[in-house]
């Protein structure tokens, strides 16, 4: 008699109290993420082993997502594209994948071995075992769901279980990958199913600074950040978290913690907490400084100023994925005409430049104009929301020392200003002192 | 309504015919393996991938089996030593099976690229995804059984499927793979369930000898051998194909050919065919010799001649998993008592005497002798069976230049005789001439 109800949940529940009664207490789940650099050898991953013994020994029941060995991911890729040269990306995409996705499989393999051998038991859980299902879209593959009562049963038995990062496989049990950095995707994509209470991410830094603290050794690290604020420092350049994860850690409410991953276990290593908002004890006002170099700027000069023109101007770019940002429209010189200003990434910014001349008559401009030294500064803090006075003291800051601000565009919780290439370490350094963020 | 009969063996049927009646003939499916040299970097890829479409031009339908790049295999079995160093085997294999299957999957997915890049129609396909049934005997597994309905669909819809050799995967959908060598096993696997008309074994020789052509240039290149004759030449050290991938071919009745991989497509390369004794048209009495240096010699001296000393000293090898090879008992010079001499592998050959050593008493013997500068030597031939007088020539042959027999031993199509190591090369060109084999 099937009553159309899958009982396996039930029994899930069942078992994980079984468990936890058995251990004296309430068992959490815990995810575990390491990237390629914590990986990068043997000795590494021992090392890892180490820091996943340690949490387990907290009373945790653990999943760990690996990465593949650092060099190994460009050495397979490079093979790839060597044998596939020319190849369309329809006939490219699904065989690169195969490729591509054997770097994590060996790690998992490893860190099972490793763990083994002091002792803990672990196994390798492959995405096609799990399994973890993704679109189709190979090679940026997005991951659509993780079936895990297999995983939780033997996590809850206190089995480590090792996954591969950056995996999938779609409907027809072909392999994907979900694009660089999408490890850390993969590590909150299996807290949120496994309703882990955090997934901590280990990498090369302990935590999200204040600021770059290659520009200022005042640069703190941050004990909690806001979902919000972290995907504004993360799309601005701040490499420590990549931007998929957070917004889905954001949609799925899982606490990530970012901290280092080459300490001992036992060494503190409180690292950041990236968590709701709401979570937050101590809010400031504003919580880093982020920049980013590699911006450009081009100026349609003299647009003709009719309906439709911006449009025009916006859609072609969007057409050619060309990612437009701090848009500014002015009155320009010429009667009944505007200046169009507009920032990209550096390396978009010839083929921008291409496509405007294109529709230089659909357009209707006079001259076109690029800057590529310009670098993108923005203060970012969910305190704006409630703070009045944030803008003021950024222009002050930055006026003192003398630095021409060429753009300025806004958010809830950001300020970002174009300026020279040349000013950024010292306009981030002044803000970073005007917020009172400097440390000792 | 569910008549109890699967359906899909009368669909694929249609479908290939369907299929041959559009190519205007009937499709043959072909199985290609190329090992690790043949696919060692993405240059020898590209050929191995003008051979399969030179394969496919011919009019068949084609699934190729491929090993892992060379070294790769290496590279990682080391890996896994030393992440998982003094663990037990069964904590051991499973997860060094995830570590090295890797190697394979990567060659799959680079030579799907190098096909589709000229034109082939290709893609890869796992031991999970076909999949592969395999025993749980990690890092040694046997194939089970193939389940092909899904790939005969895809191949004999003209696209060339890529399977990784060497890998399987068990009941509980863990990776296995099936031990060095098992790539040979592997396509001669997939041909069988496939049906296919041959299994070409793409190797760095261009096909069996009737001897080892550094030993004597007039050597020549065997039309045909037969499987028995084939499995003779193998487990005797002419390592062209593995032993069990020739056991396999025999039960499947599957032809195989040996051929080059360093050929490009359309050079004359007819290979050596390894087929059923009746097939072979023109029998020669003697095929080959084969040879093997790595053999040692024990013997027992004053071996108490008592019910049940064999079974003793031979259980006692056989637990240790030390293979032995032509035993022979001669009285001793002791009343009552026997000499017991055989071979075994030399690496084993310390290691035996300590276990002969250890149990002394109870086997009860005077003396124990090793010798390890010893050679195997053999004759092999179907013809045997029905020609008397071989083993007369082989002897003669061998007292001609002065050399002695120290063992001997038979089957049906092959002699064996033990000599000082130091005559193996003389050895062989005597009989090599003797059996009138030598070419131009």
């Amino acid at each position: 008699m099937n009553l159309g109800i899958d009982a396996k949940p039930y029994l899930l529940l069942l078992r994980r109290e079984h468990n936890s009664r058995l251990f004296g207490k309430l068992m959490s789940r815990v995810v575990m993420k390491f990237g390629g650099t914590s990986v990068g050898d043997v000795e590494r991953i021992a090392r890892v082993a180490r820091l996943v013994a340690h949490e387990r020994a907290q009373g945790n029941n653990i999943a760990v997502v690996v990465s593949a060995m650092s060099g190994e991911t460009n050495r397979l890729v490079e093979m790839a594209n060597a044998a596939g040269a020319g190849l369309a990306e329809d006939q490219f995409n699904d065989e690169y994948d195969v490729v591509v996705a054997s770097g994590e499989q060996v790690t998992t393999g490893l860190l099972a071995l490793a763990l083994r051998k002091i002792g803990v038991p672990a196994r390798s859980w492959q995405g096609w075992q799990i399994p973890i299902s993704s679109s189709d879209a190979h090679s940026v593959a997005r991951i659509a769901a993780i079936n895990s009562p297999q995983l939780n049963t033997s996590i809850d038995g206190g089995t480590v279980a090792i996954i591969p990062g950056f995996q999938g496989m779609t409907e027809d049990e072909r392999l994907t990958t979900l694009g660089r950095g999408g490890s850390d995707t993969s590590a909150v994509a299996v807290a949120a199913a496994l309703g882990a209470k955090r997934c901590d991410i280990y990498t090369d830094v302990d935590g999200v600074y204040t600021t770059d603290p290659r520009i200022t050794s005042k640069a703190q690290r941050l004990a909690q950040i806001s979902y919000e604020e972290m995907l504004e420092m993360a799309s601005l350049g701040a490499k420590v978290l990549q931007t998929r994860s957070v917004e889905l850690a954001m949609a799925k409410k899982v606490p990530v913690r970012v901290l280092s991953s080459f300490l001992e276990p036992g060494e503190p290593n409180p690292g950041t907490i990236v968590c709701d908002e709401e979570e937050i004890v101590e809010k400031q006002i504003v919580s880093g400084i982020a920049y980013s170099r590699d911006e450009a700027k081009l100026s349609l000069i003299g647009v003709e100023d009719h309906p439709g023109v911006a449009a025009i101007i916006f859609g072609t770019l969007a057409d050619a994925n060309i990612n437009v940002d701090m848009i500014v429209q002015a009155p320009s010189r010429t009667e009944g005409a505007v200046n169009m200003t507009f920032t990209m990434p550096e390396r978009e910014a010839d083929r921008a430049k291409e496509l405007m001349n294109a529709s230089k008559a659909e357009i209707g401009f006079q001259n076109i104009i690029v800057k590529k030294d310009v670098s993108k500064v923005s203060v970012i803090g969910v305190g704006m929301r409630s703070h009045v006075g944030v803008a003021k003291i950024m222009f002050e800051a930055l006026s003192k020392k003398g630095i021409n601000i060429e753009n300025i565009s806004t958010s809830e919780i950001k300020i970002s200003v174009l300026i020279d290439a040349s000013y950024t370490e010292l306009a981030v350094r002044a803000l970073h002192t005007a917020y009172g963020l400097d440390g000792e």
